[in-house]
């Protein structure tokens, strides 16, 4: 394997630039040449395509979103577009490919690697819901920014005694939601995989003001019912003074922490081996704090599970 | 003059807390009892009213929000009330008032001071607009969260080449926004001192789109139009991707700013002075870099006026 | 078990206050009374004790050091100290203790566990150096601070093309030199573990410099070697314009980041129910991604080895 | 004036990019072209001049430090090397300067006006130590970045009732001190403008300690004493626990705050207009928060005093 092509896919996380940053200099290091492509998959049907070299990835190890930028690709789905994208490649030379991304992009993977093209994903969305990885490039910030914003929240909460809910992101995943609700010491956290009852929060708030509580904090992933409805909801029952914070694509973007940039330094490197070592149709992920290779069919294919143990914790933490 | 009160009143702001400790700590150099009054207005009618020595106030300069809670007192426009406020205050042997507060909070201090009691303001709302000082307790930590959001903001931005509609606080006023657009390098800020057509604003975004900007960024004070319709304005004239983020609340909290903490410290320091120096009916705040005194009344009866000429900068700078 | 004790000891870590609310909140829902012991070990002898309530932790979750207090105790090595402490705590019902700290707070731990009396541990000390456990309560925030100031420095070091000599803590251990270097950038990283030559570091560079490597960012342990001393040894292979920062203290404060909230949060628990499970003489940690029972004496008389994979993977990506 | 040259000189500040695309953009909207000169005045020397358009600004707004680079210029003290400069920028067309710094830069901004070259200086240094301007670009940001690093400091001293020592920059002025001091809750601050003793030093602490002041934080200004030595100092009178922290670089880093990126927004704007008014030889600064022009004889040849007022309020403040 002498070139490999590098996309980011979907959302930004941040961390992605330094997967980047990993990939070009370990390949470089390893006598690869990485061949950079604009827009996610979109540039792989324009040619958008780079070379980068170790210095072309100088200062952006600390850097939130991708340079390599991205787009989430609809027409990508197409069997006709895929073979495009594979021709492209091997008309440059190019003898794998490098995905950064998420559940949507590693499906592109996927394809790919079923038409008989090696490719290898990296793990990398801030919503951590990616199968057989324990956490995923981007989720560590996304939270941070998170529980910095609840933090200051909890100020006005606390001055005024008020009920707040907060609304993180995860359309269909309550991970941001559950760190972000036990490390921002949340009162009640709603996700989309368990079931609630207004009534029942309702309740669990007059009784928690009875203990002396004087604001509450309730933290939201917008898949399980966006802030605006559930304070409407709660209205219904009980006439407290709330407020609504939706923290939105702030989540997305920052410079990355420690653990994301430690993750997507090893990711890459993993990454660049694995191609390496003939790997293919496999994203690399951590696993009980150890690098892992995924079947990227295992990868898309399976629901990843809620540690429902948090959720019990986060009930006795807010008593 | 003996015993004097001390409290915080409407929306909390972040430095509240260090003007809180300075008023304090000066009062006690000078040989002053300071009262603290719990939860504002209201608590001059519930007597919720605590001492409060140096050492109380230990570890709060660099706190968000306020230790001795806020409210928005409806029930304090009544007469009565008032009168009962300065009651309560005499049967305890204070003889002066310190509040800490905007516009709306003033309104009290007049109150009171027009019925004969010894009052002054310290200037503290984050939307900087209260008439005759350039500054408010609050303003400089509310932006600066605004701007690292932004900064957040735009790395998305970047990335997959979007248009972003940031929604700031600023009900009435644009400062939050004009300093917000500014320091966060916005392309179009939107006040509501300030006509704006739609029109215009896609005009200038397809303007500019032509000058290579991939990415776009529009600050609003919520005052101006809010994000969301602005979006639906600009899709009915242009297709382009867009995306709304309301910072919301998170601007409101948070550990202050240099800026913030001083302001608090010098401020706190000329009230007690001022009470002491027999000033009354006064708002203690910053004209052209000087501590200055202003009458309560025309605080509160004066609109302040925006800069117009930041407005021009602003145009230039996202040329 | 109807009452334990709690305490923390040696340096301070942020999360540390996490761990107390959890410890203290997870008590009360398990109907144990949490008894807090101020100022370490000390307390333990001067029956320092304070019945800790769920809204006792209020507020503390994102707050730095510990409210508890903290303190390095040379006295508490002698035998009949340790078995007045446990006097102390029979006399007040005490039948259990958690211990929040590094190594040598959890030697404590180890005496009195021989002594017959159920202690369990909890791991959390910036350094990270305790066997049995891939992370330590504290390490996180401690690294996210030290790579917050790297990325400063680099901004002066890019403007005006410096050699940076970084120290951060570890005076036994490499753990946060690593981290920080990687996620650091860092073009060079020396930790007590490896020995390093500097006419080596000196003839790395001058090859890197040739590379259009403009800046030159080193990270050394304060246990590998001083920076002010490695600056002395380059100065007498090369004449390059260098600078030299020691983190020092900054690295050991902090509100907490997600990850050592999470883990305070979830060690905190664990440690609670260990001792009603009736275990005793363990340190609670994660390995594996797990939440484990590490036997104490392991603990504190293993050393934990660096992950020299890191090393490796530092040097490729300084490439 | 059809073409203007632009350089960053001496210490790097957080704003001073800021101020590189303000000065870009309005000179493009003017109608001027702007060149940037590298490495500062040496650039001047080795012709390192480089045309910049509106978008070799974009995104350089929130970052520290300085595209343009900077070097500290002993050769331009040499008649020849400014004759040399001014005949490099005359050979292409170059007909006013525009130079971003502080004292030192500022008197080469002196020199080729006295050779008759149009100049106009922009004052931008983490000191403050610029006579005419009540601020200098940089000085907010390293002061914020100080007293953070000063709250983290105070979660260990709290945790340990430890006396903590913190060294901040300032050679020959106490700017950064003074404001860190107040800001960062500082019980003493020590300034090089005015004389202290270390006897009297102890003799607060040790008063204090009896106030129930546990623990104590120093801020003193490396140019009064280097707080390794104050330690000395201080252990020879009285045998306290007590650490060291040398802010050092950090502070010179970062991104911007709100003020900088404004008061460097505003300054560019001016210094350009300033330079086509035909206006030259003087320095952009604010002063009673209005932009005003000061000659550069004066702003370089006076100093700058400190605010005593400040001095006083940090000691009532520290009670």
């Amino acid at each position: 394997m002498k070139r490999i092509a590098l996309l980011t896919s979907g959302g930004d996380a941040p961390g992605m630039n330094a997967a980047v940053r990993s990939v070009v200099r370990v390949g470089y290091v390893k006598g690869v040449e990485v061949v950079g492509v604009y827009h996610g998959y979109q540039g792989l049907l324009t040619k958008d395509f780079h070379i980068m070299l170790p210095r072309d990835v100088s200062g952006i190890l600390e850097r939130g979103g991708t340079i390599l930028k991205t787009s989430r690709d609809i027409a990508f789905k197409e069997e006709k577009n895929q073979w495009k994208a594979i021709e492209n490649m091997k008309e440059e030379g190019i003898d794998g490919l490098i995905v950064i991304g998420g559940n949507g992009s590693q499906t592109g993977n996927l394809s790919l690697f079923k038409k008989g093209f090696p490719t290898i994903g990296i793990a990398s969305t801030i919503d951590n819901d990616l199968w057989g990885t324990d956490y995923t490039i981007g989720f560590d910030t996304a939270v941070n920014t998170a529980i910095n914003a609840i933090d200051k929240i909890r100020d006005t909460a606390e001055s005024h005694n008020l009920t707040f809910i907060v609304e993180v992101m995860g359309r269909n995943a309550g991970f941001i939601a559950i760190d972000a609700g036990i490390a921002g010491g949340a009162d009640i956290i709603l996700v989309p995989e368990i079931k609630f009852s207004v009534e029942k929060i309702v309740d669990n708030i007059k009784r928690d003001m009875e203990k002396r509580k004087l604001h509450y904090i309730i933290v939201c992933a917008e898949g399980a019912i966006h802030a605006r409805d559930l304070e409407k909801e709660i209205h219904k029952y009980v006439d407290i003074d709330t407020r609504v914070a939706v923290l939105g694509h702030i989540q997305r973007g920052g410079s990355p922490s420690r653990f994301d940039r430690m993750l997507a330094s090893e990711l890459g490197e993993r990454a660049v081996n694995a191609l390496l070592e003939g790997e293919k149709g496999k994203v690399v992920g951590i696993k009980h704090n150890r690098i892992v290779l995924i079947p990227v069919q295992d990868a898309v294919m399976n629901k990843k599970q809620l540690n429902t143990k948090l959720y019990k914790l986060a009930e006795e933490l807010s008593v």
